[in-house]
This record gives C-alpha cells, sequence and structure tokens, in this order.
C-alpha cells in the first residue's frame, strides 16, 4: 500500500512536529509546501490555506514574528474545559459534565481561596484586588457545588479564570438556584453538559443601540451585562437530548420569576456571543429541556432552609448556632426532623468543644 | 536510530491526522493516550494536556460534541492575515507585509465593492447594511493602498471581514495619513509590518470605569473607541528594527496634532487589546521608529494638494474639473508644475471626448 519514498523521510531523521505535516503530505498526496518554513501553520484550525503555496508564501513573511497570540484557545481543568478571555480577564465559556458521581463527595471549600489563574500571563489575568470593595462578587462559572467529587477540582474552580463580576444577589440567589437545578439533573438523566458564560449586550437608548458596561479594578476586569448557561441532558436510554439555553440578566432577580422567562434558542445565544456551541450535536436529536423537565428552580421556603441548614453545619459557636437557629422565626419556616436533629446535635458537639475550652483556660 | 517497532504504525496503515499523534508519540517516546479518542486535541496550542490522562477523559467528555467554536483563529488573504471577532463583526487585528512592490501597481478600487467576506459564517458576518445611514464610515484596516500590486488584494481588502466603524474625518484624515506614512517608509526600508485594529476602551466617569459604544445596524457591528497600529520596519543592514506603535480615537483629529502624540509602549497596547504582538521579535533589537523616522505625516497643504490631484485624476467631465480645480484658489492652495500639466492635459481628453460625444449626437 506504501512505497518505499513514504517512508523515508523518516529513516532519514525528520524529527517532532515537522514529521506531520511531511508524513500527511505524503498520505494525502496533495502538493503541500515545506513545513519547515511554517511554523505558524500549527495556529489555524482550518487548513485550506495548506493548498494554496502564494498565500502561504504572503503569511509566512506577514507573521516573520509569530501571529499575534491571544493565548491558548482551550484551557483543560481536571473538572472543567473553558476558553479565556486575556482582553475582559474573565472566561468566554466554561464547559463542564456533570453526573451523579462528581456533583458528589467530601471535596469542600473550606480552605480554597480565589486566586490568579497560573496558567494565565501575568499582564492578562484578574486579581483578587480588582474585586475587592468593587461592589461586585466573585461569580464561578463552574459552580464550586459541581467539584465535589475532588479537592484538586475545587480549589482549580477558585481560579480567577472561572470568575466573572456577578451581582451579589444573583450569585447567592437566582443563579445559585439555577445552578442547584443542573445538579439536580444528575438524578434524572446519566450526564449533563453544561457551559456558562458572561456575555455583554446593547440597550436601545435615544434610537441607537449602545453597549455600557463597568470595567474594575487596576486589571479592569469586565463586568458582564448578562451570563448564559446552555444546559443539554442526556442518557443512554433516551431517544432525543433534552436541551435548555439561558440568558440571565446581572442583577437581582426575585422569587417571583421562572427559568423559562430566560430561556432563549441555541442559535439567538450563538449569535450574540460569536460563539457556536455544540457543534457536533445533532440538533434534531434534541428536545426542549423545559417542556420535557419543566425547569422548576427550587422555591423560596426550601432554598431559605437549605441555606439556614448549612448555615447550621458551620457554625463556629453557640452563639453564632442560636442566632441562625432564630432566623428560622424571623422568616415564619417550619423546621423539619432533620434539621431538628441537625441543630441538637451540633449544638451538643459546640457545648463539648467550648466546655474543654474552659477547662484549659482554667 | 529508530527501531523497527517505530515504523510499523505507518506500514500497517494508519491514516490521516491519527498518524500524526502516533509518529509523535513514537518519536517523543513519550506516553500518551490514544489519539483517535482525542479529535479536538487538535484545536489547542497549548499541548502539555496531553500528556495528563486524566484531564483528556473529562475534557473527552466535557467535549463530547465538540468545542465551542468561534471560527478559525487565522484568516488567510493574498496580501493579509487576520483574526475576526464574530461577536463584534469586526477583525481583532489585520497584519500586513509591505514591500515597496507591493504598495505599486495599476490594481485600483473603482469596480472593487464592499461586501460580506464569503469566509465568515453568515451569522457572524457584518453587512453593507449594517453601515450605511448608520453616520460610521467603513474603515479598512489592511488600506486599499497597500493592495495596488493585486486586483484580488484589492477585491480582498474590501471584505467587511477587513472593516470596521471608523469616523469618516478620522478615516479619510488622520489615518489615511498614518496609512501613508507607513507606505512612504517602505522607501527608506526594505519591509515593514503593520498590525491595525481596532479597540474599546473605558473611561472615568463618576469615580467608576465605564465602557460605553455604539453597535450598528441589524448585526451590531461594534464601533471602537479607538484604533491601533503596530509599524515593525527593518532592512537586512540594519542592526536594529524600529517599531512605532500608536492608539488613535476614532474621532476627527485636525492637522495641529502629530503623529507622536498617540504613541505608546507595546506592552500598553498588548495590555488593552489582549493580544501579544510580535510573540517571536527579540524585543532587545528594536529602536523607536519615531526617533529614527521622525513619525512626520504629510502636512496640509501637500495632503490638500494630493486629494485635490486624485479627483481631477479622476473626474469625468470639464464642468467637474473646472469646479476641482477652483478648491486650489479656495484653499488657497499653489499648485505645481505637475499638478498644472495634469490639469492641461485632463482638460484636452476631456473635450476630445465631449465632442466625440456631441458628433455623436449630431
Amino acid at each position: 500500500m506504501f512505497s518505499k519514498g513514504f517512508l523515508t523521510p523518516f529513516v532519514t531523521g525528520v524529527l517532532g512536529s515537522a514529521a506531520f505535516y511531511t508524513v500527511f503530505d505524503k498520505i494525502s498526496h496533495k502538493s503541500r509546501v515545506d513545513p519547515e518554513k511554517f511554523d505558524f501553520l500549527k495556529v489555524p484550525e482550518d487548513s485550506s490555506v495548506l493548498e494554496d503555496t502564494k498565500k502561504l508564501e504572503q503569511a509566512r513573511s506577514i507573521l516573520k514574528y509569530g501571529a499575534p497570540s491571544q493565548g491558548p484557545y482551550l484551557r483543560f481543568y481536571e473538572n472543567h474545559v473553558l476558553a479565556y478571555d486575556q482582553s475582559k480577564r474573565t472566561p468566554i465559556w466554561v464547559a463542564e459534565y456533570l453526573t451523579k458521581a462528581n456533583v458528589e463527595g467530601p471535596a469542600n471549600r473550606k480552605n480554597v481561596k480565589f486566586r490568579p489563574d497560573p496558567n494565565v500571563t501575568v499582564m492578562y489575568t484578574a486579581h483578587n484586588s480588582d474585586y475587592l470593595g468593587s461592589g461586585w462578587s466573585r461569580g464561578h462559572m463552574s459552580p464550586a457545588g459541581d467539584n465535589k467529587h475532588s479537592q484538586e477540582a475545587m480549589r482549580e474552580s477558585f481560579y480567577l479564570s472561572n470568575v466573572v463580576p456577578q451581582d451579589l444577589q444573583n450569585n447567592g440567589g437566582f443563579w445559585n438556584r439555577l445552578e442547584m437545578y443542573c445538579r439536580d439533573l444528575t438524578k434524572t438523566y446519566q450526564s449533563i453538559i453544561i457551559i456558562s458564560g458572561p456575555l455583554i449586550l446593547p440597550q436601545e437608548r435615544n434610537g441607537k443601540q449602545i453597549v455600557e458596561y463597568e470595567v474594575i479594578g487596576k486589571s479592569q476586569v469586565s463586568v458582564p451585562t448578562h451570563l448564559f448557561k446552555v444546559v443539554l441532558a442526556e442518557s443512554d436510554s433516551m431517544p432525543t437530548k433534552p436541551l435548555g439555553v439561558f440568558i440571565v440578566p446581572n442583577k437581582p432577580i426575585g422569587f417571583e420569576h421562572s427559568l423559562t422567562e430566560f430561556q432563549v434558542e441555541l442559535e439567538e445565544l450563538e449569535r450574540v456571543a460569536g460563539v457556536t456551541f455544540l457543534p457536533k450535536l445533532d440538533r434534531k436529536q434534541v428536545s426542549d429541556l423545559c417542556k420535557v423537565n419543566g425547569c422548576k428552580l427550587m422555591k423560596k421556603e426550601k432554598f431559605q432552609l437549605y441555606f439556614i441548614t448549612r448555615k447550621i453545619q458551620s457554625s463556629r459557636s453557640i452563639k453564632h448556632l442560636d442566632k441562625v437557629w432564630g432566623e428560622l422565626e424571623e422568616n415564619k419556616l417550619q423546621p423539619d426532623e432533620y434539621m431538628v436533629n441537625l441543630y441538637n446535635s451540633k449544638r451538643e458537639e459546640l457545648m463539648n468543644v467550648e466546655k474543654d475550652k474552659s477547662n484549659v483556660t482554667k
């Protein structure tokens, strides 16, 4: 099948990536130019230029000192892949793959701190100091709660490459409930692909379309006007794959709003984001997540109980614990048996701790 | 040097791009995962992930339906290479390589029209209708005047992928003079690498840093607040390479302003653009273009004479020709001998044309 000539370049010692082009050349039987002269060719995805010697010769001169670089297009982490915007100092999108197994586990955020991603060139990274005092919270795109299966994944989710300036109430409220909804989907479907990111959208003003947004800190981190989430669920047993696409304003969104209000067609998001998502997905296989699964976020009372439960779990003193327990009455919430038991055991635990401490100081 | 085992994969018929990874694997003697399973690996520039099987396995799930795509990073044309912003519907940067030979020639813009770049996905391209009536002109990044050596290059320079919404006076005035200056450099230096593009920069407002800009038309083409140009000159005989970097506001800039007012350090542009330019250039070899060459743009009178000359050349009637000639007096400009001769010969040519026409109609 292959002539002896085909093997020659390897035997005579062509090394490294140059070999690729030579091999490819021989295999494809197309007339391509000497690849050693065109090392920028590793960059483009579109390879049609490989056939055009004239364009290549000129490109070689134009890109003599390298192609202007926006950094690596894809950045890989244990539990997410992202594209980073070196100009905005935020991700463009962050993609995850959730299963029941990877949203559970002992990893926690206790000793994990937000920090600049060491993989991003210093000049192009955000810093904690950009966010602090800005009035904007640090909003995870791959949420901490999706990374409980691994402390390393948890740690990486706190890199600022995974973070955008987010309205605090949105972050802890509506967006949080959307993230919980996505995790809950792993109980119904084998796997969920989620792609999240910031958007900056124009608004009408005096008959013109105007884009306006804040940039914060010395690094001038861009504050998005909106956030998006693409959610694709699938199970081997299902003929269709439920898909939900949402564009949510980066501001407080109360419990009176439903998720479906923010649902858009995938193409609408693609048009404004300039990004084609799930390019290899057969869109004929897709069904509407909100029709199939309802897209119901956690209700107000349950959400508040959930938060008080978390506060009980993390209480460090009886005084704090009892203050948290008081929030139930303030909000006219009825604790269930699980919460009552949790409160009692936590109180006993803290009493023992405080007794020990007082013995030590005596 | 190579064992027989090294050759085996080729002889047994591994085909296409998969061969690359297998070859690379064998050559580098590193343990890499089965490349057939990871076809998204053609995308990243950063190949360190190739060594991390765990990250790769997860990435394979995350990117099961392809990595979100912003289109090909580099786009190649006969006389320029560009990176396109699918979201802003403008280039990110456009790079050129000028020599004395390619700024001269018979190609002209007469029968060439602005049009959407057929290489850009329809959903992400700008259209002429976005610009028309918007109040913004279509500003070439690789200027028509840099493409005179080839009608095909001229034609490609009118693709809207090479265009940004530009203030009309800036486009025809200061920016035009900067482009002329760059072409003039080819008389002094063997070659000039030029990288041009739009920028959107924040301004201070009520103690906050705010970004504000217009988007025009149905495609929502972003109107930049500034434009940049990176100009690198070189000659084989010179020990240093003069470099000039400029950030120019996208508004009218009068003749009282000099180019040096807009000069910045390359790093300053890189920080705001999020792009590393000329990554393979040894920056120790660089000198300051404005110190070496002066960065003097064409003066007002000469620039006006130049434009009147062009108008004389393109006059289609004696009436129009004499109106243009009148502009000299209006602007108190003194024509040189070349212009007087040009006017006389053009007038004679037009008289003959008009005489012929009147004979035909008789």
